[in-house]
């Protein structure tokens, strides 16, 4: 049973992780800047390296990895009957709004890793981490439970009636792009204007106020009154879109992560539940907000959790085997 | 086989349609205003006296039907396990912002229901009408559709990889309360300030313009400037509130029903799709627009669905019996 190996990717704006596991848990995990120039396949080359170092380091051959989970920014296109990025904070031929090193428009990932591993499943990184949390971690025994990620950008993952929404090219979650402000200032790097995550997201945060957003919330957080006012204003959209998801989808519980968040949550939650919990009683009763568990390795979790045996997954929620995992960085 | 009866409401803010079906198709239909005054089981018996009424014109004693399908204006709620209507366009006692005869705040329904009917399904009409036209209309082979019903009110239905969205209480859908506007000006029966409905439907297009719904497309539809940018506003939020769900859900099809969309199609169209349709490529590329198959009995057709036995489906696919139903109002 031990000798069945998994393979895991996490393919960030900034870094790619690569991560070996077999029952007993995660064995070995690499990560490296994400590479942003050469042709459109470079990442998925690079994705294949990770793995083979990560094998190395698991002290196994690649061939002896089963299967692959894939947690992926997107959105994703499908090509040829495979899935590709169309991510725009990878692809600089996509937008004018991100300033990127390449011209791709599209990025090859499905038909490229299949060249190396039989099964291989790819989801969004927000639909691996609600994976996880939902066999691992906080939202165990939710049926109706949003994951959300307050971080560079913002990202959801969505669980209606015990099951995890996919959509046509499994882009669902992509509610970071949904419209909240009929004015024009803030800029997203899909280009539109007004959307959650031009609003509130960490980037766009910095861009709007000159300002990085880890700057705006420590001075929040030593009272001072310009960025408590941005802080607010910004806890007080993602309220609204938090609300929008709860009205759409009669959601019980919503879990948030991100570097956002994670650091200030308890400046965020006070607006955040005023703004929701004002609405309809019918729509908002009974709705929780808590911070998810997994933390950082939440996505790498879930890439596994995609292609794990089921009889795997008692061991693994009662051990918790990736708190004792090291990451090697490849320079 | 033909021996089989099954029993459809159709509960709306001003009117209660009964059905009673068996395999060959809806055999009568009774409709009656809506009971807005008495004590707060008022509709629920309404209900079984008009499933009655409906049971004598099919010639059956109502003991005869085996099961009974709800489609109902929302939202619901759970009280003992069994669910209620807390529809603010019902129950007085919710909000101020609709002038209703009673101080009601809940509606029981599927208690007193089960008092007489054995198998009652009860769903949201949106979830109702979608259901309709995944089996007989225009959703058929469509596992990422939505369907909106543009009228008084605005109601969706929304299904992902072929599992129609219910949510904790059943009322995945209401998403004519998400919020797109930050002004204060358009009011919904909600409560809400700026959201969809108070934008868009026609009972607050005609409250905020002094002039019903139908007189402004009328005057719209003779090119009258202040109607035509009246008109060219409330179908941008339209579009936009749809650019939302179908980032959100990364839907394949909108399908349109509803009066205001079924008799002003041609005006809204372009300008929805041109609101959609701007937005970033991989988030929309595909998105079909198209209207409801089934009009006016879409609702009671899905009531009937929700607990009509497999084998009917085809037949009924085929011959479309609801086009030959009779309705009667009941004074």
């Amino acid at each position: 049973m031990d000798a069945v190996f998994l393979g895991a990717l996490d393919i960030g704006g900034s870094k790619i992780a690569a991560t070996i596991a077999n029952r007993s848990g995660p064995l070995a995990r690499v990560t490296q800047a994400t590479i942003k120039s050469g042709t459109p396949d470079a990442i998925a080359r690079q994705c294949l390296q990770l793995l083979a170092l990560a094998c190395e380091r698991a002290g196994i051959a690649p061939n002896e990895v089963s299967s692959l989970g894939v947690s992926s920014c997107g959105p994703f296109a499908v090509q040829d009957q495979a899935l590709g990025l169309v991510a725009p904070n990878l692809c600089g031929g996509l937008t004018d709004s991100v300033d990127l090193p390449n011209d791709w428009t599209y990025i090859p990932l499905e038909t490229i890793l299949r060249t190396r591993y039989a099964q291989v499943a790819i989801e969004n990184d927000c639909i691996a981490a609600l994976t996880a949390e939902r066999h691992f971690g906080a939202a165990q025994n939710q049926d109706n439970c949003v994951y959300v990620t307050w971080s560079t950008g913002i990202g959801f993952g969505l669980c209606v009636d015990g099951h995890i929404l996919r959509g046509k090219h499994g882009n669902a979650g992509h509610a970071g792009h949904m419209l909240l402000s009929a004015s024009e200032d803030a800029l997203c790097g899909c280009g539109n204007r007004g959307d959650l995550e031009a609003l509130v997201s960490g980037r766009n945060l910095g861009n709007q106020h000159g300002q990085s957003a880890a700057d705006i919330f420590s001075a929040a957080h030593a009272g001072e009154a310009r960025a408590l006012a941005i802080v607010h204003e910004a806890a007080r959209w993602f309220g609204r879109g938090l609300y929008n998801l709860a009205t759409t989808l009669d959601t019980q519980c919503f879990l948030l992560g991100g570097s956002v968040w994670r650091h200030h949550a308890d400046l965020l939650t006070p607006i955040i539940e005023a703004e929701m919990m004002s609405r309809f009683p019918a729509l908002i009763a009974g709705i929780t907000i808590r911070s998810a568990a997994l933390d950082e390795l939440v996505a790498d979790i879930g890439a596994l959790a995609l292609v794990m045996p089921q009889e795997w997954m008692a061991d693994w929620r009662l051990h918790s085997p990736w708190l004792n995992l090291q990451t090697h960085p490849v320079v």
